[in-house]
């Protein structure tokens, strides 16, 4: 059994963390940390959890916490992880964290678009990006992993193929995203009230977002090369689901067959990644509720552009499912253990 | 292993049996029955199921199927069951019918409230009523099992203890219910379109609702009386849900302490009822995608009357999963098996 | 020109105040208060009034204000008004108070069910409380109306003409009520944020809620008798809408022609309330936008009780709609005078 | 008094035209025409008119109907309205047409596009595309105007200033769109179902949607070349809204204070059209039910592009309150009357 530590247990994030390890079989929580709601059962915060998890909420002590677990999950806002992590909790626990802080190789990067020093930048270095699909090797042998953003993931299992054969201009690139509310947290803002959200659509963070950075460096090491682009996320009325629509020039004589090969070979092994059939389009309710992430494109010959989609659930896949698949890894146990769930339609 | 066999695979209920059903260890769904998509992919109808199921669907011979599976589910309109099942039939093979065929012990008020000659009367004394937490002896034995409408399932575990233990007075009970859309079936008429239920709320049915019968009938059973009640039916711009908002008096003299006994007493040792603590209210989101029914109370000292909620999933305790929980206590196999998924939120 | 302050014209009500009072050809709106956003433009807090409101906010000085306009309308938190009310502001201005200060006769009582000292009980029973269609000629020469909540508004409008003409028992009513979330207000509460509310239905302050006696208090007028009744209010995902399902017995001998006609005696020459035909239930989306409370009702004769149902929208007809009827009746404008908003569908 | 007759008075749009032309004060409605409801009260078919509209449902004789009144609106499938028109028509009535028949002026690509042959070809040419905005003048004398697409119209003038003043690369231009689920229609189809919507994101008609050549038509006039775009609509899970997120390369040495300027100087005197402040992004509900457009626009240095982004109500701006804009225009009449619905939000 891999005992496990989460701090940040009663966000958004860190509650699908709960649903999910719940039914993992290997996995026992000893740990459900949450500062905002200490000594208070946690069913009491998240009511779905009455009569199955009858814990009370912890402090987030780190060092504490890196004795009695074999992982500690962090889904904290930014640069919290990054003021807790030394050498010796890392000596002693695997620490797999779901905010930005180890993303970002480069610390002047990471400081210029979050606004906050970073407080441990050494160990930027070391961390290995969590995207399983792509970096599945070096994670096994991990200490700190940094689990990938939410429209990070989808972008980049969307386009990655494309990109790493060459069949897709680097500099054409426009990623349109649209994320469910619950990517916002589970913060009382004016924002995000119900009748802010429903019946409404927006763009935010335009040419401002701080996953651009993410999606171009991962995008730069498909392609070898500085990858620039737009990406402009929305927000729709809805609770889970992040869709992907991306956009590129293809490359001279680049054919419809050559692109299907891509995705075919880099996704048919993949569990998680579903790359559709005909022209079926990628929808979020499709995939919710579970780590799939459903992937599709469409060549416009008129334009000599290719429309690349992509779907998952934001919680899933976008975090906790992502962040298990990476616990796996660490632990040698089976990927997709624990993350079987069937998409809940409707 | 349990050979499973489903006629109406591709409605609402149908899709959550087959999702339900793949992460059930002990079975394995022989027969995808759909006679609207004869020949086509299950996955096609449901892309949740893409890469998951591969099966195409079928057609509706019960009796070919009876030779080939253990138990047959079938998701089907009114009569339609009732007109297939045969002696011969139910001498080889288990149904669960989550229809109403088989609901109402009384043929005359099946017709009265459906409007439908009833096609195999002489059935409906074995059948048994499949709601578990009552009728749990009886269906271990069964060969016809009527699985209850959603409304009737929710509003008799509300109600019963106190009916049962004689605190309330069964001439008083109102029962205000509330549905998601997904309980209207996924046939395509004008009042389930989409910009017709958004941000809209209404009554339906109103004094007529076919489930009005099937909980008198319960009702009945539990106060050893001829119940009438009022019900009335809410569509509410949600895909699952049900809530239940019943009002009933309460007998001379009754005390929150007896009432609250009564609840623990039948329920303290279901896995599937949780009485909540304190004045927390049932809300149909903590239960969503799984099995549970979450009920409390509140006495209204003012008007000496009671105020008894329920929660639970239409499709999930409200159909399909009930229904596996009835073939999990036919074949002896632990009655939770496959429908512990912690409810997701948010 | 009738020229209107507003205290409290950010939160909900209030933006639908100004909403409403722009189309209102006899209106010129002075002032803009709202404590919150001091000196902000109006249109940055609501942004659909860009390019049509160009003031600022200001703050709540109602001696000011009293020298500036003719009537205020305040949608502000309870206790609020009533700590600014005095008899040489009432001897200036007129005043409709959205909040619940001057609604209960009984100071008492309000202060038992709002938990909050009454800050001018002396002005409490020269307030008229302002359900025009009920009241309207006491209101013509009120200085101060205590508009309705608006629960007690819809629920009012839905059993008057029945309880006036003695048709059902008092003892025996019971609401069952749901709302938008906007009836919540603007505050940022996680209780209300999108990802708790959608997807989600709960009852709350069951045998609790604040409206109780209000609407207890009102029906006590109409059939000369004390009336103690359960209210039991829902939230339900959508913006705007309250839909009130309430159940009383029909006193003996009672016809569908006796009820069929009280409704139309009260209702046939009022302009803001639709007496459905047959069978049509009332929704909330058929009145969205609009002053109208559509009605209607259904006998159970298996029961004896008759379920009156009735729609508004809660900004409108429940708040600030209503408030604008009464300012009509005020200064002698036609009672309909902006406020013939069509219903907008869908 | 503009008499007005409406041929499909029962779809979306068709119920908005009637909503909006209600509160038109030169406007008196003589046939509210609907095939498929033909007899039946039109508040039966829409029961927001209840008590407001008390017309039957005529059927679709537009030779007859041009004998009675001095506007036709074609609120119909595409191909009808073409398939009605005549010359003699023409001469005694003008013909806004809600439907796509004659907004392309080259056959051929309406056909292909479309899929139908037209049936009255000889009169495209004469026909006024009704983007009032741009084509005012034309529109003054137009005997047929061709009423712009709801994609269209809120595309085209999100780009136009740019276009127009050749501040962005023609061939650059991808514009990522996302509709309410009112754009669909009223027909009962499983896609539009509230369960296969609500709570999901996807893309549709990828490359192939036929507001593609109607956007690149009237783009190509702004710039004076034949203009080839990207054109992806997605469904969102709301009632009414579109949202325009589009993308173009600025030309070299575009300053900021150019594209501000270019903005302004098309924008600044229309009512219609409002430009955003800072940077504030266009949202769908600030502009719900009214004929605005809101605008604004964001510089990305990074990549040198500008993404352009607009906000209207499809059924008001992009259908029903454009053809009453165009009625205004044809009739003399002050170009906003009856438009000047403020925005209800929320």
């Amino acid at each position: 059994m891999v005992k496990v530590g989460i701090i940040g247990a009663t966000g958004y994030a860190g509650g699908e963390l709960v649903r999910l390890l719940l039914s993992h079989k290997e996995v026992e929580i000893k740990w459900y940390g949450s500062q905002s709601y200490i000594d208070k059962k946690y069913s009491e915060v998240y009511q779905n959890m009455f009569q199955i998890v009858d814990e009370i909420c912890m402090g987030d002590n780190m060092e504490e916490l890196a004795e009695q677990v074999d992982v500690i999950f962090t889904a904290t806002p930014q640069g919290y992880c990054a003021s807790l992590v030394t050498e010796e909790v890392l000596s002693k626990v695997k620490v797999i964290d779901l905010s930005a802080d180890f993303r970002i190789k480069d610390v002047d990067i990471y400081e210029e678009w979050y606004q906050i020093k970073h407080p441990s930048a050494s160990f930027i270095e070391e961390a290995v990006y969590g995207l399983c699909e792509i970096n599945r090797d070096k994670l096994k042998d991990a200490r700190l992993i940094a689990n990938p953003g939410c429209y990070p993931t989808c972008s980049t299992l969307t386009i990655y193929p494309l990109l790493k054969e060459g069949l897709i201009d680097p500099s054409s690139i426009i990623i349109d995203a649209k994320s469910g509310v619950s990517g916002a947290g589970r913060g009382a803002k004016l924002d995000n009230l119900y009748c802010e959200v429903n019946e409404n659509i927006k763009a935010y963070g335009v040419a401002t977002h701080r996953h651009t950075p993410e999606i171009e460096e991962q995008l730069g090491y498909a392609c070898g090369e500085k990858v620039v682009l737009n990406f402009t996320p929305h927000l729709i009325p809805m609770n889970r689901g992040i869709l992907i629509t991306s956009y590129a020039s293809l490359r001279n004589g680049v054919t419809e067959e050559m692109v299907k090969d891509a995705y075919h070979k880099y996704y048919d092994d993949e569990y998680f990644v579903r790359v559709l059939e005909g022209s079926n389009c990628p929808q979020t309710k499709w995939v919710e509720g579970s780590n799939y992430v459903d992937i599709n494109y469409k060549i416009d010959k008129r334009t000599g552009r290719i429309i690349m989609m992509g779907a998952m659930d934001n919680l899933v896949k976008g975090a906790a499912g992502q962040a298990i698949q990476n616990m796996n890894l660490l632990f040698g146990l089976p990927e997709n253990m624990g993350l079987q769930q069937v998409p809940l339609f409707p």
